[in-house]
């Protein structure tokens, strides 16, 4: 079964086969692996072990989202998030359900981010002391160029926070140069290739310490989670962490190892063409231009055939072992489909087959959208 | 490898097995899996489908209490806490750092709940809405009685909260005939015997409707928890949730129907007298007197040998199959031992048998507490 859903993705066997030991995780032996993962995710960032801390936190994307708003922003404090579709909608509702103050950048819903249209923003008021920006918008397919909006946010004197959680293993990240960020957060269950309920960020180390108190939760709190991970020089999680999936990620990390995130991009890269073409050999049309067509998400127009149901071109892909999600993160009707996990473009080609097949046998004969 | 620590516990094999596939979350197949283990967990907690949701969220004990702490009381709101030992005092920071006023109930460190003690305390501060109390407490050993403190809420007219998390599955719980209960909330990863990482709470479906706005946090928020998972009836997660740790919690509550909760109070009960009389047999002095000592952990005084040392004691162990924590977390020294988990009382009685070889390796023939 292929899972491009785009997201937990298919995994190796080995990486699963980690899940099956029970582990103590308090134990001197996992605090020692754990604080070695840490490490691996640290250089994954390009993170400086002197500047920067590798935070776990238990959960989803959205609790390290929110965990990060709240640890680097006080109470009433200024965003701006360049609304990329979904993604950014979900980061905006984070912030302002947590107290502090969104202040959305309007943009057209296939449209990159504009570095220009940010500094404006950034010029016009002051109070905004953020920018939290989507590095891979599933919402639409599009990446988005942290390094350049981070360098009018560093120009303009001001902090980012970057929701990678879609990009982090894939697309390039190197925290090194953009000191402007506090924090990039992601999970492990997307281009890291391992398994859902784990998160983590890598925040700079002179804002945890100087954010300390912020957060308004003690279990949001990446201050706390930092200063309790250097207790005794251990490194534990404060909280029961999810033992097996760390387990898990270590083997995930080591096919990355491997494969270099160059590879990674490359091969992920490689899925979404045979994809992009794929359906539009079809006869289906990409949401995007090829042009800015990212290599995560490929979210494909509804066919305005009336034979077309989103559930029944779900379940038929299905029956030939392909899953992909059955809602849409679009403004319009549309179909997505993941171009990342442990899957190859040989493995996508058989995907389109699929769905060809899956179209026929629901009666769709006009491809064109809706 | 006995795993004492108490939790996460030894799990069986087949539990961890079940980890080992990927799985998309959102699938159909999935969601009338994750239909029917909500209704599972609800009938163990004594819920009625019309009353009562089962609400999950991904990650540890901690968020599901900060959670419900922010669910059912405003900001501001006033909860009183019986200070029971190490894991109320984690409730009330946790209540604290959200914004809400903790009001701790003083007690002895070995005591129980004194029903009227919460009584006289809820009648002498009006403004006081809430009562969380943890049924097994961890800092001590002693397992608080819910039904005999929710009965003296119930009467005072105010609500409860309760951190079932190391109590579920093995201490009976029946929120039929406790109304007052907004959410008991508790973790897999103890008396059920799966695994950590996911977190639920059992609470009252008129109070999640009445209480909507109040989390200042989406991340949190049950009542968003559960206007989601109806949504078209679906009973799905908002966010990514850990699929495989739910695919292992469904076999071990198939391992929890075989046993029944009675039997596993009771192999419990056994694993707790066998380790209490093996240690006292050993010269070593339990943190409880018989007569108050639950069945989910013992804590051990901390011998006057000069030789003790409790790393050294625990790497003894561990050189032994026998894992248990490097830390305390009573007012004095003493190690914990955990009774619960896959293991049973020839287990135990292995694990005694390993403490006195350990004792001997590491030269502590003072066994009287420090």
């Amino acid at each position: 079964m292929l899972l491009l859903i785009p997201g937990p993705v298919t995994t190796r066997p080995d990486v699963r086969q980690a899940l099956c030991r029970d582990f103590a995780p308090w134990d001197n032996d996992f605090r020692h692996f754990f604080v070695r993962l840490r490490s691996r995710i640290l250089r994954l960032a390009g993170g400086a072990e002197a500047d920067h801390a590798c935070l776990p936190l238990q959960g989803c994307g959205h609790f390290i989202t929110e965990a990060a708003i709240r640890t680097f922003l006080p109470s009433g404090g200024r965003i701006l998030i360049p609304a990329t579709g979904s993604y950014a909608d979900r980061m905006i509702r984070l912030a302002a359900e947590a107290g502090r103050v969104p202040v959305p950048l309007a943009m057209g819903p296939a449209d990159p981010t504009d570095p220009q249209a940010v500094a404006r923003a950034l010029q016009a008021d002051p109070s905004i002391t953020h920018v939290g920006m989507v590095h891979s918008e599933t919402g639409s397919g599009v990446i988005h160029d942290v390094q350049a909006v981070g360098a009018v946010v560093r120009n303009a004197g001001r902090r980012m926070i970057i929701d990678a959680v879609s990009a982090f293993g894939a697309l390039p990240l190197d925290l090194s140069i953009q000191p402007e960020v506090d924090a990039a957060v992601f999970t492990t269950n997307k281009c890291l290739e391992a398994l859902p309920g784990v998160a983590f960020a890598v925040a700079r180390v002179d804002r945890l310490l100087a954010c300390a108190g912020n957060a308004g939760s003690w279990s949001f709190d990446l201050s706390n989670v930092y200063t309790h991970a250097l207790r005794a020089g251990w490194g534990s999680f404060r909280f029961t962490p999810p033992a097996q999936l760390l387990a898990a990620l270590d083997v995930a990390l080591d096919h990355h190892d491997r494969e270099g995130q160059p590879a990674r991009l490359a091969r992920y890269t490689a899925n979404m063409h045979t994809l992009y073409k794929g359906v539009s050999d079809l006869g289906l049309s990409p949401y995007l231009p090829l042009a800015r067509q990212g290599p995560v998400i490929v979210n494909v127009h509804a066919p305005a055939d009336p034979a077309w149901d989103l559930q029944a071109f779900v379940d038929a892909l299905k029956a030939r072992d392909v899953l992909i999600s059955n809602f849409d993160s679009t403004p319009v009707p549309t179909f997505r489909v993941g171009c990342i996990g442990a899957i190859t473009p040989d493995d996508m080609a058989g995907a389109v087959r699929a769905m060809h097949a899956a179209l026929l046998d629901i009666g769709v004969t006009r491809r064109e959208a809706a």
